[in-house]
């Protein structure tokens, strides 16, 4: 891969999403990227399902593009290894536990003697610091404890989950910025840094309106199926034969959407003036646009609203959302190589600049150890 | 602030969330950030609920430490202000939809003649380019067609929406990514870039296990309430007063929660004996599990389990997890003054570097158009 991070070398002691997700990321942006893994069970996502002739898509779709040596790092020999690859490295990224690395020798504190231009990034559970750092966390906790499960789901539902591991994803985004940041900073100062990033944290950063709820007003928001809580019309209503998603965000386009269902009237309505009345008078509003939207399809609705510039659109399945033509056409779905399978398809990089190429495909999927020869050769 | 971007100038073009996102990262990262507004309404969002004494907080936990001018960029005067800032800008950030800057004079090829060093990052909802790119899009509508809704709820729920807008949180942490790739390049090559950023692209580039699960077998993946599509037990279990939520990994953690719950002998049933299994048998295992989990509260089972090493947790509602002393301890709450209000409280900043202190409060909110005669003293 050719980009801004041609030339870097990321030395990736990451295992199952959040770190690898963020190395994914540099490794998109041009950066070679050296996964060190467990002895004989390597990454524990290599036993995540969906599997095709045992390999784990799940890995695979992660892993695309880097290179894989096992190495242990409890004993002498590999650790010489290790080190010397950790010398030459520009960033390192984790995701163990707090303190295990360390336990190994390989903390910020004893490797930036070593390497004083090191980017060291680690994303865990819950950070560095703290009470709760020792703790162990995936995913599923974080949702859970950083508040985002509590404004999800339907009122009164069960517990629902983001349906993608958001926790990981979204920490594996920040740690990425906060690499790419220590990176120019870097150039200015020509030392690196450390980066700690804990998943719990960024949930936090990402409760947007929900946050802005309690603290102004201690208000404590609840799930609200698919509506908005702070805009109105925004939310998925009933057609004929399933749903359509209207985000009509302002005045002027809740005017138009009245226009084109044909009930201007409702615009001089004093229950439906501003964003501020429509978010009072949710329910009623919905009662008249499904009135109304129940009468056609979601297809027949998308083709008359969509040339009247009302922001509107389906659910798609995964299908749908992949096979969509916008989506093809943006590169988002690009293809990789593994020995066994041949090429299959993964998402594409959502990060497009003008100075460099988006290649519709990525590196092949390491083997546990597969360039352990060729990774000697070159570091020892 | 400081923080790796000082003195770095963004020219802050963008409205409502995904745009003003990414600019906050910038801003807490150290970097300047002038907010231009359109005159007499300014950012969308100033109207987005909730209001404290008529000011949104939404606006103000997305804004603040920006300074604003308001500039109607179809009017001459206003834009010779405008290309002032424009040629001693580093970043341009916008999210107006594609085209819009273009017909004002500003697109990227007209603007790099006029500063060949800028960074040019556009959000948008379907990208710059593509069949559906002059679309309008929000939050809701790509959160319908980049199938993430397809996933979330509970199963045959009606359509539910991740609780909060992480069509825009993701895109602009992409774009945040983008822009500091491209910092970074810049050092090395002098020149600035065009960064496209798509929302819809994003949701694709987020879909994880549903994206692999349909590219590789051809499924289409369903809402599953709380639990993990491949990793067994990870979900939500009833207790006696509410729910836990239970995150075992992998085989040791298995083992190890078996233990604590005293049903050691488990471990040796065929059907849980590998992740694989688990997953296929997930509906017995939670049965099992349940019937020994609800006689006890979760605090109680949280109590127990977690000297365990047994990832595990509650499901905070916004108060509880904003309350809770880790994100307390991580400085994730910070403070932000508005000379009408007073200082109120706002998440933080999850990226934490060692050579930058995380610092405790942000700038002030900025009025519309309220850093107008400094800006211009400065730049004219």
């Amino acid at each position: 891969m050719n980009g801004p991070l041609k030339n870097l070398l990321v030395l990736d002691l990451t295992r199952v999403l959040v770190g690898p997700y963020c190395t994914m990321i540099l490794s998109d942006l041009g950066a070679r990227v050296i996964k060190v893994e467990a002895p004989d069970t390597g990454d524990d996502s290599r036993k995540f399902g969906p599997f095709i002739d045992n390999q784990s898509a799940y890995f695979m779709s992660l892993n695309r593009g880097k290179e894989s040596i096992a190495l242990n790092l409890k004993k002498q020999e590999d650790k010489k290894i290790f080190e010397k690859i950790l010398i030459k490295a520009d960033i390192l990224v984790e995701n163990f536990k707090p303190g295990t690395l360390e336990k190994w020798g390989y903390g910020w504190n004893d490797v930036k003697k070593k390497n004083p231009k090191l980017i060291y990034a680690s994303a865990s559970g819950f950070g560095q610091t703290g009470p709760l750092k020792d703790l162990p966390a995936y995913d599923m906790v974080v949702q859970g404890m950083g508040g985002l499960m509590s404004v999800t789901g339907q009122p009164d539902s069960e517990p629902t989950r983001v349906g993608t591991s958001i926790g990981d994803i979204t920490a594996g985004l920040f740690t990425a910025i906060g690499i790419n940041a220590a990176l120019y900073d870097r150039k200015k100062t020509g030392k690196g840094m450390f980066i700690d990033v804990s998943m719990l944290d960024c949930q936090i950063a990402i409760l947007e309106n929900a946050i802005a709820r309690y603290l102004s007003k201690n208000e404590i928001p609840k799930p609200m199926g698919s509506r908005h809580p702070s805009i109105a019309p925004f939310e998925a209503f009933k057609t004929k034969d399933s749903y359509i998603i209207i985000a009509a965000g302002n005045d002027k386009l809740f005017n138009e959407l009245c226009s084109a269902l044909e009930i201007k009237d409702l615009v001089k309505d004093d229950r439906f003036m501003s964003n501020e009345k429509r978010c009072s008078n949710m329910n009623q509003l919905k009662i008249i646009f499904e009135d109304i939207l129940v009468r056609k399809t979601t297809t027949e609705w998308i083709k008359e609203l969509t040339p009247k510039k009302i922001p509107c659109g389906p659910i798609n399945n995964i299908k749908e959302a992949v096979e969509n033509d916008q989506v093809k056409a943006r590169n988002m779905i690009v293809s990789a190589y593994h020995k066994g399978i041949g090429n299959f398809r993964l998402a594409g990089n959502p990060i497009k600049l003008s100075n460099y190429k988006d290649s519709i495909s990525r590196g092949d999927i390491p083997d546990l150890d597969e360039h352990r020869e060729k990774i000697i050769k070159e570091f020892i």
